[in-house]
């Protein structure tokens, strides 16, 4: 994997990841594909909607199918028809936030699988072992994902074990030779002093990439802007640098103008099945009532396949009717909407004019959609 | 509305109806959509599976989001994006099958809705209303649909108060003047005498074509095959005949032999959503443990996009982790199947050869997919 930066301005960067699938130009947006496939899409729409690299979740393959059997199939490129980048996380986050009766000791997770009870065990050699088996051309050390609010005390105790995961992790990975670039994921909580320990000790190390871990499970925007502002800081400027599980419109803007290249998010795919919206001029709800009888698009400045040929009426009433099509076509949307405001970040960074691309967008959103919307 | 026959081959019939949203070659399966959506599809995948024509339900229609918006937003073609051909039912066969408390006078059925228990009311010139007001290419006349088994008795009054509605349906039609085509519905139960007498009586009153209701409803094959030969011997040969309802291959196949043009059926879609799926080697039921590690297609013949792009052992995963991609490219897949099989015996009919390749087909539908299969 070969990271350049192409233009900066201020904090916030362009830059080009080479993997061996494909170029990812960042900032970029992944979208998730929890079970080997994002929600409602084929690979064909990830790749109208200008998707570059997508997310799969190593707690969930790990479970379903399995990662043998992935292996065995040629791998998670190959199995779900998807050529473009791939990114697995460690399946810590899913073992602290789905799994049941989980027990931490120092070797490793243990715990019931949220599916069928069935017990399992993942260690940071085998969190590695498992993603090498996927195949994706990014992955990571299994880590301790601490609940938010916790105790400074708690909070050390979880990062030094994240970091002894972290060596441990870096050794499987070394030994395995795949090819695979693996990122170190900064923990820390919300003390500004654990995080910028967990950077530093972190680099250290020396990853080919840094993940930002433990953001957006509750704290305040503000404290999550500023702390990511503060670990970007201690992070060299040569990698690439990934903010997990970010992914609001206002975020992902704020997050880049810090210095951000990568975001992954299950929202834009969540609520889209749920019938809430990005757009340009704000948040839809597309289940209200006063949707029912517009005849005009979503967003009529927006090029995707949803707001070219459907209405809100029609949206409305799929999403009314539980019909597939419906989630189908407001994922569709979402996942424009996404990666078009990070290549829009990028063309803005590009060009010397990030704080004014920032205003307007905010000025846009706050217009909402209009007496229509 | 125009229909030309193309080829004959002894009963079979190659046609072609032209209507205002474009030819439909005949023999054809047209997909159903019943919420104004083919289940898990766009218009674009339609296209792409190579419908010409798809059905809509008046009853869920009138139900969700109602025809004077649908009329008001444009007319259903609009409203669902599709600009091929639209075929309504009357609603007639989900009043009987899907509905609540139904009273049925002379005057028309009252019931309460199935969604919201809401009570309504079509009479056969409020069915044709709100036909017109959808807008679709070809619209029906309101039924009464039987249940099977049924009394002599049963059916004769039954088939005396259709043919009553069937003259009202016709009047309220020709006052429409909206250009849609009204096709006459044959019923008649499983009696051959009384379908002889719905057939003579509705064709003198005049239809635009002529489809035959109450099939497929449990009666046993041979009878329906029987029942099916017998009506469209007394229809005109140069009309279109829709057998409705009935989408199972072999149905398929042994209606066409028996000189039916059109057919419509849920089972294609819904199926598909159950990981049931429709192949030239016969039926494969994907959920089924045997396919979990085949890494091939369902039918390496296939040329849908899910045949050519995913392994069984893939689209096994999606059915078991209950992903709405799974739905989709079984869908597309049963979606490309039936209207393929339809075109398939267009060509044979074109080329004098209908009975090799019925038995052709029998032969592979037999021989099972394989050891893998």
């Amino acid at each position: 994997m070969k990271f350049e930066l192409v233009a900066t301005d201020g904090a916030a960067r362009a830059g080009r990841l080479t993997t061996a699938h494909g170029v990812v130009e960042t900032p970029i947006f992944m979208p998730v594909g929890t079970h080997a496939t994002v929600k409602a899409l084929g690979p064909d729409d990830l790749r109208a909607a200008g998707a570059q690299i997508v997310l799969a979740n190593t707690y969930h393959l790990f479970l379903r199918p399995g990662h043998d059997l992935v292996k065995e199939l040629g791998g998670l490129h190959r199995f779900m028809g998807w050529d473009g980048a791939i990114l697995t996380d460690s399946g810590g986050f899913q073992v602290f936030s789905l799994a049941k009766l989980r027990k931490i000791t120092e070797a490793g997770a243990e715990f019931r699988s949220s599916v069928d009870g069935s017990s399992h065990f993942l260690s940071p050699e085998i969190a590695v072992e498992v993603q090498q088996a996927l195949g994706a051309d990014i992955i990571h050390p299994l880590d301790e994902c601490l609940a938010y609010p916790a105790t400074r005390e708690a909070t050390e105790r979880s990062l030094a074990l994240t970091l002894r995961w972290a060596a441990r992790s870096k050794r499987a990975h070394a030994a395995g030779a795949t090819g695979q670039a693996l990122f170190g994921i900064v923990q820390g909580g919300t003390d500004e002093g654990l995080r910028s320990e967990a950077a530093r000790a972190t680099v250290d190390m020396g990853f080919d990439g840094y993940a930002i871990g433990g953001m957006a499970v509750g704290e305040p925007k503000p404290m999550m802007y500023d702390l990511t502002a503060l670990v970007v800081g201690l992070l060299p400027s040569n990698q690439p640098r990934y903010l997990m599980g970010v992914g609001k419109p206002e975020d992902l803007v704020a997050s880049v103008a810090r210095g951000v290249d990568m975001f992954d998010c299950v929202l834009p795919t969540r609520n889209a099945r749920n019938g809430h919206l990005f757009t340009r001029f704000g948040d839809v709800r597309i289940r209200n009532a006063v949707h029912r009888t517009v005849n005009h698009p979503l967003d009529d400045t927006c090029e995707c396949y949803t707001c070219r040929h459907f209405s809100r009426a029609y949206l409305h009433h799929l999403q009314r009717v539980n019909e597939i099509l419906g989630a189908r076509l407001i994922t569709i949307h979402n996942l424009h909407y996404s990666p078009a405001l990070a290549a829009g970040l990028r063309r803005a960074i590009d060009d010397d004019r990030l704080q004014a691309f920032a205003a307007a967008f905010a000025a846009d959103r706050a217009r909402g959609t209009g007496p229509d919307g």
